[in-house]
């Protein structure tokens, strides 16, 4: 359970709040705004606020004085031609911002997309809670002996056990004693008075990596796409991918419009190189195209029999 | 008068409507959402939308889980604290968009801030409008001798005439060529049937450059007020100042207590040099300091002097 | 023929001078370092600096201790690969520097790339040249019919002459004008003593779209192949493309196999959406597929078939 | 010792190859290029490339066609000029790499700055070593009671044997667990072959904030600046300063001009709010201004105090 009940009544008391506004509202976003969607064992995704709509979109790219809509079905086609053509400034009109808490290895993940904004709970100034990430049984995977990056089968058994038991010893542990050094009560009070306790900038490092940690993060709607596209992915992580998938739902309450042309024509879409693009011209031609003749390499040989086969 | 009959109206439609929303308002700002704040003699500045207010600056900074917000004497203290220490992130967390119409000589100086969203009117897609610059008698200053990067007197008599007649007689030439090379009527269709037209991306480079163009601007709150510092600055030429100055009285309007702060600490704020310190903590203890003993070089000791008397 | 005698001497002398580094080098590079790379009637591009080379991107992806290199081939596959699956990383590591002479229409579009440095030569401080584009008789492209966006047929005859009579004189006008408001001369002395002389900022706005200006401008390889893929595409307007092209030779010398690689998987690749992709594998399975059972829209089922027809 | 045999050995063998350039050349950096300088107990900054010089500032503000430069006496003005100034494009112009091996937490502070190219050693990927960071005794600090974001004393005696019995007895078990989970050995073999290991990605999950990651790093120089103005200052936490700080004499060493005017208007300056200027202009006029009738807060004014009194 991600939230403590004062957190909820908070949550609770501003969703209670409502006031008339000009600017474009997307109602089905409104219905779930600043309400915690539940992600792994302790971690949430809200929606704190946004700017624009689908219709946002159509006003910035036609630079218009009103509200800049035609009909619905010109509108689609627009946005749908705006993103199969990569235009990316149209979409840069909107923004959302969200607050997530999230393990510190997702948040390091995550974190590498630098056209957002965030403001991350401070462990210098502020001390962390006693949450940290532990994978359901499931998701307990092998490394992947195909591919360095990657998981294999799931670990099952005494070697199942052993991890589970090793990962929340040694989290119970280092928060244990990250308590310990700081010798202070959560009343901010010394724990014991014979001591001065650490300084918080360096009893955190006693943390590990699977410690909840959580951020306000803020992102136009372009860059948003482009962060679902990377991390809405079967190649992503686990980990942060359900957070992607958390916040693709988000996109389609908030951009329905937008978010179906992105499926269509980003996260669904595949790239074919040149030498790839004329294997597949053969192949329309009824040659008999293989790995020998087609100019590639085995590795994307073998991709691109995966897509045409559809096992991606 | 920048704006049309029809334009006119698009905007009054836009601000007859309004819907309930959970997000943060600013009243004041709603209050001249979408109006055309005139700016030099056919430009304007209109806010489009906007993300967050004050609160939300304070909710950023905190990490809430609700308004996050105390006292208002609490949170006035909050943002001052953060703005006089350089805190950019939490100032982040807050969004803005315009719909400017600016001289193109103006948006090629304005574009220079990059960490802003645009979508500008395209000249390669559409035919721009019989729309151009001419600076105000006032305002038609001869070049500053002492600073080559500035403006000197304002230019009297027979000059200032001869400069205004060039300017509109060039522009209105200018204009009148690029329609008929263009050879469309308003209605997209050819005026002279036996001619082509000139294809739009290549008219366009007959207009000089105190033609009107138009865009949509989006930017966060610690960059505009980046680029307010910048541009309401006494260095910013005239014509690109205007439009700071309209939009610092935005900035008022939408997050009052974040304003507060930011005239007191960036805007009217000055930065002395260490060299400049230590003159001042000199002088502070009686001693004269002349150029010569103070270590700083001609330019920054007559800019000092400056400060010091209240010049600026 | 874009430059002064001056201005070549002081290329050659800087050319003339060389320096032994412990930094890597890349040879083909070094060959054409400061020269003017001649584009348009009075344009140039200039390498002016630049930052690692192919086995800087290795050493990147590696985190290396040394040059992280291995075998030419495996480099090579590195790169394939990186390239393949769009990571951006180990590219940002490298980076190139330009001075660019360009008309201004040219460089408003070219700005929009908000990823790399610019420092542009300001007409504020300085005074400008008397130096405009005038297109190419085989350049002078009506508007097209089918694009909104684009050329059709070469003007010819009567229209043509025109054309380039209005663009010659309008530009001679602009300039006499600009010069006789500024009332200097090239040595900064008046002209005229009865007179002030406008303000250089002031007096640049009669000056039309097609006059040059010059900046520096600097990239990452990542950001820099970005610009190349949408600005050497047939897409893009002919005045930019050639400056495009002219750059992307520039890359084959700088990065051979990022160069290659980069041709092969995103300059000539193409990007299918999810229902063209299911088009084609229903083609490849023999089903012969339209427009109507394609699931496509009229426009992007032409692109495709203009695509697997081979016409681009 | 931050650096393994094979290690030194592949960086001298990167030293020992030069190979002539007609870039700029800074020799003071040539001379220390590749080396590890030592940072922590276990960490380093490496300098691994750089684009431009001092004489690189000067030509991109100048846009000019040869060095650009002058006499060292105006290259030397014109930098402290555009320093005072806040020019920033520059700066922009010049470019440094690093290879930085550092603590995780120390890691996560330095990636909010957005500006730079990160490229990570991936522990999705890779297996980290056993190296944490355990404070020097002297660095042992208690929390501040002053400052919640701040050090207080030197912890001594049993607090602080307990402190690095704590450090070191967990992060060794940390690493010892995060072995047994993958079931590798260095060279990739399964170490107990009735296991399968568990996945890398989750396997680090184990580890503490103290272990030690590293990335290569590149940065333009106004950034670099802005970057060490944060974190080579008093308040920045000192283990991030320590970086920041060899940092700061690479800067010495690449561009000694710039370098003096960023100590002197950027480093070692101070900004005096709308309110802290009226107050020294009062009390150079003999007033004797107080807290009370300042109209500073009780923060702001004693920082002032201790500006003026040399205290920092």
């Amino acid at each position: 359970m991600p939230l403590s009940q004062d957190q909820q009544a908070e949550i609770d008391r501003q969703r209670a709040e409502s006031a008339p506004t000009r600017r474009p509202v997307a109602p089905a976003l409104e219905e779930v705004l600043y309400q915690a969607i539940p992600v792994l064992d302790h971690g949430f995704v809200r929606v704190i606020d946004y700017m624009g709509d689908d219709t946002a979109v159509v006003q910035a790219a036609r630079v218009s004085y009103g509200k800049g809509t035609k009909k619905v079905s010109e509108d689609k086609g627009l946005i749908h031609y705006l993103m199969r053509h990569r235009h990316s400034t149209p979409f840069e009109m909107c923004e959302i911002k969200f607050h997530v808490k999230l393990p510190i290895f997702v948040a390091r993940q995550w974190i590498r997309h630098r056209t957002a904004n965030v403001n991350e709970y401070s462990a210098r100034y502020s001390i962390l809670d006693r949450e940290f990430y532990i994978p359901a049984p499931e998701q307990l995977a092998a490394q992947s002996v195909a591919n360095r990056q990657g998981r294999g089968d799931v670990l099952t058994g005494p070697e199942a056990e052993r991890v589970l038991d090793i990962l929340k010893r040694d989290s119970t542990t280092a928060y244990d004693h990250y308590a310990e050094m700081l010798n202070e009560s959560e009343s901010g009070e010394m724990v014991d008075a014979e001591k001065q306790g650490l300084a918080r900038e360096l009893a955190r490092m006693n943390l590990s990596l699977n410690f909840y940690t959580q951020w306000y993060w803020k992102i136009d709607l372009h860059n948003f796409m482009h962060f679902l596209s990377l991390r809405a992915d079967p190649h992503a992580q686990y980990e942060i991918r359900v957070y992607a998938d958390a916040m693709l739902d988000v996109l389609r309450k908030w951009v329905p419009l937008t978010a179906e042309a992105f499926e269509q024509h980003r996260l669904h879409a595949i790239t074919l190189s040149k030498n790839a693009l004329d294997a597949i011209k053969r192949m329309l031609k009824g040659e008999a195209v293989t790995l020998e003749t087609s100019g590639l390499g085995k590795r994307e040989w073998s991709e691109l029999q995966a897509v045409l086969n559809g096992e991606r």
